[in-house]
C-alpha cells in the first residue's frame, strides 16, 4: 500500500481504477487528512473492507469487482481452468470480509459470471477488468438515476435528516441518500441537511459532514442521542438513509441506528426514505434470515487512542439493524421510487429491470 | 485546586466535605483515573460544575450547597447583612452554571433559607456548613429509600438498560437510577446492566459502566445507536434512568437521547422507569417554559485531542430532552412510585411529604 500525492477531485472519487491498479480514498484518516491509497494486491483490498478504509454497500461491491481485477492480473495461471481456480479463492477472501451487505457478493458474481464467459486466460483478464470498470461507472450513472427520482420527493427548503453515510464516499462518486441530496439541490431547491454522528464509527461527522461540507453544503451535525430531540422540535422535515440490504417484503437492513431513527420519524410525522440501487435488494432471503455482523468491542470502548470505558467491559456492537416496511414512506432505486404495499411494488421494480 | 491522594472509597463517594473544604471525584478523568479534587474555593465549584467534573442533577445540588458553604467560610463580612450580600453573589455564579437541573436552585435556596435563619456571622456560617453536609447525608438516604421501593418493580433475572449516570456519581453516593439497580441486586435479585455509551459527553460508558464495574455489576456498553436493535433482540427486560427535572405533568427532563430509549421501550412493550428524589420536581413551571441548556459543539466534534469531524461544521448539542409521561410506567422517589395518571400520583407524593 502506497500513498498516493493525487489531487483532490472536484466532486470526490471513492474508488478508481487507473493503470492496473486500485486507488481508494482511505476513509479511516477522515476528516483530518484526505488521503488515496493504491493497491496491486487483492488481499490489501480485503484489507481495505475489513478495516473500512472503504466501506458502504455499493462501494464494497465495486470494491471486491477490482480485487478480482487485480487477482485475475495477480495470476500466473496458463489455462482458463486455473484461473478460475485462482478467482474462486481471491472471491472467497474477499467475501468473507463483511457479511451483512448483499453488494458485495453481487459484485463478485458478476465477475464470475464475466470470467466464465470467455475462453482464453488473456480475454479472460481482459474481460475482467472491462467489466469492474464498467460497474463503477455504472454505479455513478445509477446514483444520478436515483437522485433524479429521489429528487422530487424533497421540497423547497427542506431540512433533511440522514444517518450514516450513504453519500460519494460509500459509492463510486454522488451517493445514494446524499446523491438524493445532492440532485435535490442542483434540481434548485434549497435543503438543508442533519447528520447523525454514527457512533461507533462515526461515519456521520467524519463522512458525511466532511463531504457535505467539501460541496458547500448547509450541514449540521448532532449526536446521535439528539435525533428525538431533533424531530420533537420541529428540525427535521424528511429523512433519508442508504440501505446495506433490503429483502422482498421491504424490511431493510442498514447502518445500526437507522431502526431508531425511523421510529422517531414514524412518531412525529417524518417521512422516511430509503435510497439503494436494486443491486441492494435481496429476493432471495427473508429478513429473519441476515446475518448481523457483530464488531469488535475497541469501536466502542475509545476513539483512536483516547479510552472512553473500563477495561474488559462486555459490548455489543452490532454493525446494522432492521428497519421494518411500516417505517418507511418509500424506496428509491434507479427504476423508480417504490412504495407500500412493498412486496409488490419493489418486484415491479425488477420486472421494470428485465 | 489541588489532586489528593484519598484512598478509594469502599463505595464510591462523589461529593464530601472534610475540614472545611470539599473534595470532590474528577469525573473528567474517569474511567482512565479516579482522582479526588479539593476546593476551597467556591468559585472553583463553580467552574467544577460548568466543566463536568461534577455532574448529576443530585450531585449539582449538594455542590451547589457546599459552594455556598465554602463562600461563607471566604466572607469577611462582619455582619449578617455582609454575609447575606456575600452569599447572595456566590449563589448567583454557582445558579448560573447550568440552567437546566432545577436541584441545583432548590440546593441554594435550602442555604440561603438557613442562613437567613440566624442571626450572628458565626452562627450563620455554621448553620450553613452543617445544612449542606446534613444535606449530602440525606441525599444518600433518600437514595436508599427510593432504591427499596424500586427494587420491587425488578424482577429476578432481569437485564435492565440504563442512560447516562444516574448512579453513584450523579448523587453524593449510591446512585437514583443505578441505586434502584444496586437495591434489586441487594434484595437478592440477579440482574444485568445494558449501558448506553451517552454521547456526546459519554457518562454512560465513563461512569456507569465504571461505577458498575466497580462495584461488581455484569455490565455491558452499547452505542447509542444501538437501543433499537437491543430493544428489537429482546435483549431489554426494563429500564430506568435519572432525571434533572420533572414537572408536575410527569414530562421528565433528563440527559439527551432519553426520550428516543423511552420511545424505543414503548414500541417494544418493555417497562420504562424513572428514579429521581422529590428535589428534582418542579412543581411551578410547565413542561413549555423549561429550558434545555445548549452545550459546545467541540463536545461532538471531536473527543479529547482526537478530532472526528471537519473544522467549523455547524454542530447542535442540546443537554437535555424531554420525555412525555404516555411513555413511562413510572416514577420512582423516596416518598414511592408513581404511576399513571400522573398528575394526580405526583401531587399524592408531595402531600405525603407534608
Amino acid at each position: 500500500m502506497e500513498e498516493s500525492d493525487i489531487q483532490i477531485h472536484p466532486s470526490l472519487r471513492t474508488i478508481e481504477w487507473k493503470n492496473n491498479h486500485v486507488i481508494m480514498i482511505d476513509q479511516t484518516k477522515l476528516p483530518n487528512e484526505l488521503v488515496f491509497v493504491e493497491y496491486y494486491d487483492y488481499n490489501q483490498v480485503a484489507d481495505a473492507i475489513r478495516d473500512l478504509v472503504v466501506r458502504g454497500a455499493p462501494a464494497i461491491g465495486v470494491s471486491g469487482a477490482f480485487g478480482l481485477a487485480l487477482a485475475s492480473l495477480q495470476s500466473k495461471a496458463t489455462t482458463k481452468d486455473e484461473l478460475i481456480l485462482d478467482l474462486e479463492k481471491a472471491r472467497k477472501i474477499l467475501f468473507e470480509t463483511r457479511p451483512t451487505a448483499v453488494n458485495l457478493a453481487w459484485g463478485l458474481e458478476k465477475i464470475m459470471d464475466a470470467a466464465s464467459s470467455e475462453d482464453s486466460v488473456e480475454k479472460i483478464k481482459d474481460l475482467v477488468i472491462d467489466t469492474a470498470k464498467k460497474m463503477a461507472d455504472d454505479d455513478i450513472e445509477i446514483n444520478k438515476t436515483m437522485g433524479k427520482y429521489g429528487s422530487e420527493l424533497f421540497d423547497n427548503n427542506d431540512t433533511i435528516m440522514t444517518h450514516c453515510n450513504a453519500g460519494a464516499l460509500a459509492t463510486v462518486a454522488y451517493g445514494t441518500a446524499l446523491g438524493v441530496i445532492r440532485a435535490t439541490k442542483e434540481s434548485g431547491k434549497n435543503v438543508k441537511v442533519i447528520a447523525t454522528e454514527t457512533r461507533p464509527v462515526q461515519q456521520g461527522s467524519r463522512l458525511t459532514a466532511f463531504e457535505l461540507k467539501h460541496d458547500g453544503f448547509d450541514v449540521s451535525l448532532i449526536p446521535d442521542t439528539a435525533v428525538g430531540y431533533s424531530m420533537a422540535n420541529g428540525l427535521v422535515d424528511k429523512v433519508v438513509v442508504g440501505a446495506d440490504r433490503i429483502v422482498k417484503t421491504g424490511h431493510v437492513f442498514n447502518k445500526i441506528g437507522t431502526y431508531q431513527v425511523a421510529t422517531m420519524a414514524k412518531q412525529h410525522g417524518v417521512p422516511f426514505f430509503v435510497a439503494a440501487p436494486l443491486s441492494t435488494f435481496d429476493m432471495k432471503n427473508n429478513a429473519k434470515d441476515i446475518i448481523i455482523e457483530m464488531r469488535k468491542g475497541s469501536e466502542v470502548t475509545g476513539i483512536g487512542d483516547k479510552k472512553t470505558a473500563p477495561d474488559d467491559v462486555n459490548v455489543i456492537n452490532p454493525a446494522f439493524d432492521m428497519t421494518p416496511p411500516e417505517l418507511i414512506s418509500g424506496i428509491i432505486t434507479e427504476k423508480g421510487v417504490a412504495k407500500p404495499p412493498y412486496e409488490e411494488s419493489i418486484l415491479k421494480l425488477f420486472e421494470v429491470n428485465n
